[in-house]
């Protein structure tokens, strides 16, 4: 008996078995969930979402966050799957055009921030409204988004990615308000440790924030597994009411300022 | 099989069956975790612990948390009793004389003041300080201790027990660092909705307190019991990555300023 | 003897005689500063602009704040005008068509959302790389925005001006960052009571939210007057070492949860 | 004409030419106000207190900032002094005898914790309970204390005055609130910057953290003659309207995380 027993919910974002989403995925079936997985077009072809819908019996429907008709479409699908209403949603979705090809914070090309923040910050509000007009979430049922401490202070080279974040964790807030109030559903973003998945050794220096982060967090790094049952956790009714917040799961890295390690 | 299956700590402060700690050591013991109870000689008295470790088949000790051989005392018997090393303690310890005089804080009493800090927030560091020197905690353990929102923005009428609580949170970043760094053991806070235990419904104008946040909380105040069940988790592995946090579990009514019904 | 003498700088967004910048154009020139006015083209057809430019003997310079080019040509002229660099600015820009149509935040229009963003937030980022390329801005200058509570937490009603303002706030740490380090140049915003400016007066529920704040802040609610003040002040030498930095001006509001008189 | 013409006030803890008390009383001084100095008999016996005095024209009254019959004094002498009510005080005043004596946090002695507390903590409460009973300072009058970053998140070896720092901030909030809503009175903290005064320089690894914080903070440290300014600038009308806040005086580095240099 799982602590997610007979409860159902859609997962963002499960690239390869290094994603955060691919082990909360995993987790989250260990835990007694029924799972729908999805991902860009792109992203399956490139990554191994399909394996994973294999192992855990669950269907893989492709949408892009950032598309309301595809949202509103992975929404009915997972409805239709679910027989009505399901219990959580894991976003993990995030991409700056700007880091990838190198341009500079001060030499930002808008275009590109305009696409970071859409694909990053607005696909969040985008999948809460879907949520919340198809009336698809169970009461006290628990939705998730993944962010990083760059969105309260400053992470030099994390760029238009810390701006999106903290816009992120401003429509949880907002939405979050909403979706509490009138329907009893909890919104939530995890602050994670920097973690070595694909999307985060994208990121130039990751390696070195990776072991500043290591060497100044009381337990070190969190780990993507642990991440993976901190996420399952916020889906269960052991977290019933928690909601609104950022919470950081970072060994204690948000707490620090310095030790004697770091100096 | 509960989550915190063959896990063993000691809870203080059970007083009666309105305490977040009476409502928490059920749920630990639910969840298949043993335990110690503690309160002070004084508390044991007009308070019903004794029924409750009948109930869980808990030794309960007599301890005063502001008493360092106490605790000392404590913490070897449940050494003893456990044959060994514990997981978890929850600190639900807290008083402050000048409210129970109804003396303001701009006339405040500082013996009084100074026993309010002693009761409410050294008593934490002197727990702490007696866990770590005696080597109690076993490597992923997990420390608890209860505050309370005013501890960082302004309720009127909280009081010292305010600045209790803020040292409070200090103390649990600071020596969170060197239980986290030096033995793998994880120290927070839970910030609690006002909850109409005994000694909450002792502050004066504690009810009008809980209908304000009751309205503004998108999911209401949390409850005692729910309250019981997000100690159980932070106690639990699921959260092993959480230290020197302060969590809001509260409804969501930290993230709010205003909304429509409190307007 | 002003504490601005020799000072030069650029103040957006003074649209009439309640604007905030209004006013902090108005004592800027009181405390020895010259001063170039700027605003959209259509504002300044509804405005009076023109009128505060003739009276401070201040050029009135049409810009649109999310184009680049306009910008760039008002950044030149400024330079012209100074006949060199210049030493703050002030950004008071903020706008959300969906407030304006009064769409629900749980319905929200997203090509009107991509708007409010770049008016109310990127329109800062686009301001401060253009300063930034240009080198505009002497050694020890200070560019100030203004921003609101409701980047940090929930003001119901406020919408997506929220998170514009909650963008606006990462855009200053992350451009503050690059421009102390490699520039000494400061970057902060603050965050300003409830005020009945013509902007704040089009927000419904504006009037209520007034009152709430003039009752929970120890001092009342901040005036504009006041606040144009304190902008002065963040321009000065008198805080020369203060950056990346949200400063809540509002009678203490913002530590406040309760007091007698809300409840 | 200096931005203080006409105020007066009491400055606690100039015990040298590198304190920030010091720094601060001639820019006072400089800007206009009349002073009155105070420190400990002891601190004015191996500090230059009296040449201060003597420089500034300003009396030097012996006061022990734990003793309340000392401050009562001192603050009746100050008011004699100034025929009547005064605008503004600095407490400058901390210590922590278990970092003199080396003593660790995880080992603390609870009788020295006590006396950093009362020192560095309760002093503050104490003055400003005495200068409300006798209301002593005027309607717009502003009172500051200089706190450290370590009272927000850990700086290792700060020990006990991280936690001392932390309840002076929380009465700071909690007394403020009295003093703005009765009295029109202003209460903030500055957080400056590590600083090598005489007290910054007798903690172990002082100079560690000042290398760090000055490659963090991209204004480099904030130094004592600027801070000296900021609080002028606090006691000063242009910031009328600000209280209960914690204010960083940091270069910028309290919005950090890690930047190049520090990585």
């Amino acid at each position: 008996m799982g602590i997610l027993t007979g409860k159902k919910g859609i997962i963002f974002g499960a690239l390869n078995d290094k994603s955060i989403a691919w082990k909360a995925a995993e987790a989250a079936a260990r835990e007694g969930a029924e799972i729908v997985l999805t991902n860009t077009a792109a992203a399956m072809r490139f990554g191994t979402t399909k394996i994973l819908g294999k192992q855990l019996q669950a269907p893989v429907i492709a949408a892009d966050a950032t598309s309301v008709s595809d949202l509103e479409a992975l929404v009915e699908s997972a409805m239709a799957h679910f027989s009505g209403q399901f219990d959580f949603v894991l976003h993990s979705v995030g991409m700056s055009p700007n880091i990838r090809k190198s341009i500079p914070y001060e030499n930002i090309n808008y275009d590109l921030m305009g696409k970071t923040i859409d694909i990053s910050a607005l696909s969040w509000h985008k999948l809460l409204q879907v949520l919340y007009q198809k009336d698809a979430i169970r009461k006290g049922g628990s939705v998730v988004a993944l962010s990083y401490i760059a969105a309260d202070r400053v992470v030099s080279g994390y760029s238009d990615m810390a701006d999106a974040k903290a816009l992120l964790q401003s429509i949880t807030r907002n939405f979050g308000h909403i979706f509490g109030k009138e329907r009893g559903v909890r919104v939530n973003t995890i602050s994670q440790s920097p973690t070595m998945t694909s999307a985060g050794s994208g990121i130039s220096g990751m390696d070195k924030m990776f072991d500043f982060a290591n060497k100044l967090a009381p337990l070190g790094n969190a780990s993507a597994e642990a991440c993976a049952d901190y996420i399952v956790m916020l889906f269960s009714d052991y977290t019933r009411s928690v909601t609104l917040q950022n919470l950081y799961h970072d060994g204690g890295f948000s707490s620090m300022i310095v030790n004697a390690e770091v100096l």
